[in-house]
């Protein structure tokens, strides 16, 4: 199996609901690196996973719907904590809805075989969400 | 599936016993960047693989077993090598323990589906220990 | 010269004013990682610049005012852009009080020579204030 | 499962034919830093996935053979694109051959369950190959 | 004295001139992960040592001067051994050149206080090159 | 000024004297990822501050008379504590004394103007020593 990674970043503010976050039910903040993986057990006929300028400019799109916001007032996400495991789903779905309407090329679409999206939100603690593209 | 992943370090001395370890059979050390992630399927209530405080927590407790010791006169290793590969299995099982115990909380227990123990030794190596939590 | 460093990270909300920050005039936030650099011409004693100990609560103590919070809603910020040079010197003015207070134990404070904070706040971007401790 | 890896990196010159490479389509170079990753269920009786020493020395002849060369004038790749993806599944290729050959010891050979290769050529992409070791 | 630094890369191809190279005499290539870093007493009125994105972009321009190039064919090093060292000290002139023409706004020009470029070439070894900017 | 710099690392097991030490009291360990920062204000003939190749093996052989030992038998290091700000220095000498006998080749002894030595002993902790080459 082959893997092609590729990596961004975003800023977002929020705050989170439940006795069992602390002092983060106060509004901060955090600065998301992210790695987005795609696996793929044949390249394609250019030798590739997948086109990397494609990744890179997925990643950026579905990264610039939450950059720069305060999560707290996205509609999308009323009544829900954006801990940064949901936040790497959520951005796993959004990344998965651009592969299927093209985002990387027609030939990705069918041929990869899963996806990683991994957000490194301090020095201390990451998260993230894969699965396998169907 | 979903990661969660918290960090931590220690710092240890040891020696090895067997000619396969060249200058490492004479008593060195090292320091340990520790590296824990807990897989689990679906988030729970509170969007969490679980309590990222308890993990720290779990996590620092089970390395301030071992952190700042000199390895080879620990009784439980009489015998073992304490090579990287062997000390993330330990911790890992260490901290399977802990979590049985309650350590991440009582949803935690049976919902995490995995976990993996990354331990970097130097700049140029690392090992790893991973398993299925039943 | 012998330089001490120890890091620690924090976590905060904040938007900024003027065109030139463009979407960040925002409210979103940042993860900052800080490394505080301490320099003396001799050790001491011990053979130490200082006790990493007492530096590592000094940066966390530091921190922990500013970790979890909304700086928009600082008493002490209003008026003020809470960019992250500020930020780093601010940073450096609270340690300077502190070690000035005994912080960092009674023979640091006339033998250290400069300090640094440094503040990460992306993959990409990074600043940083230093200055000689008289 | 238990995993070993170890980490060296070399430096190449080559251009890619196809106009999805835009810019790469001139000849340019990177440096790959690498990390080899070995898996295995057991330890061997030593406490080792297997000596860290000969997987140092395995690596670094494997990247010894396209180290500081123009790949574009190596026969062997004529007409391939040298791509991350490809070049991390033709270092594996290489590596498997040499421990088949008995590189790792005699004990490594039938005991390693599978073998994960990464390239990272930037501070934003890497890509890795990884298979079963039959 | 502030700092604020900025970070990029750039993937080329060259040779080098000299039996002090050994096997780099060869045509080989190398990624180069690039820091810029700007240094300035005192803020500007937005808390600023300068725009972060014309920081960024200035950077990026500098360096699409030589990315994706074969340096071999440059006719401005035409005799010249681009070393890590040596190109650390060529874009600091060109990011120069870019900010005495105003790149970094009006302002920036006549407070900056010095600039650092580094260029890291392995996970091994890096260079840069500092002075003053009068 | 122009840097070059390399790196590498070693590792020890040491025990330190003063209740300062807190648990470091006990005999543990520490991997040191040590660099060597060289500067010299002007370029020799073939583009360098010195041959990296010289610069890599003279700091290889300075930590291979530390690599794998346990610093409190050292007879040199009698009634010191083998602090990581201590063996910044001291690795400086030691580096000082090889480069004065014409390790970094006869050219770079009287050009080279300061250097600079890190270790970082974890993820939150490093020291350094620097100073003037005369």
């Amino acid at each position: 199996m082959y893997s092609l990674a590729v990596s961004d970043h975003f800023m977002i503010a929020h705050s989170f609901v439940g006795e069992v976050f602390g002092p983060a039910q106060q509004l901060h903040g955090a600065t998301y690196a992210v790695e987005l993986e795609l696996r793929r057990a044949r390249l394609d006929g250019s030798g590739l996973v997948c086109d990397i300028g494609l990744a890179l400019a997925a990643l950026k799109a579905a990264l610039s719907e939450l950059d720069y916001r305060n999560l707290d007032e996205a509609p999308e996400f009323r009544g829900r904590n954006t801990t940064t495991e949901f936040l790497a789903g959520e951005i796993f779905r959004r990344l998965k809805a651009r592969i299927d309407a093209g985002a990387l090329g027609p030939g990705a679409k069918g041929a990869l075989a899963s996806m990683r999206v991994t957000l490194r939100e301090s020095p201390v603690a990451w998260a993230a969400f894969e699965a396998a593209l169907d």
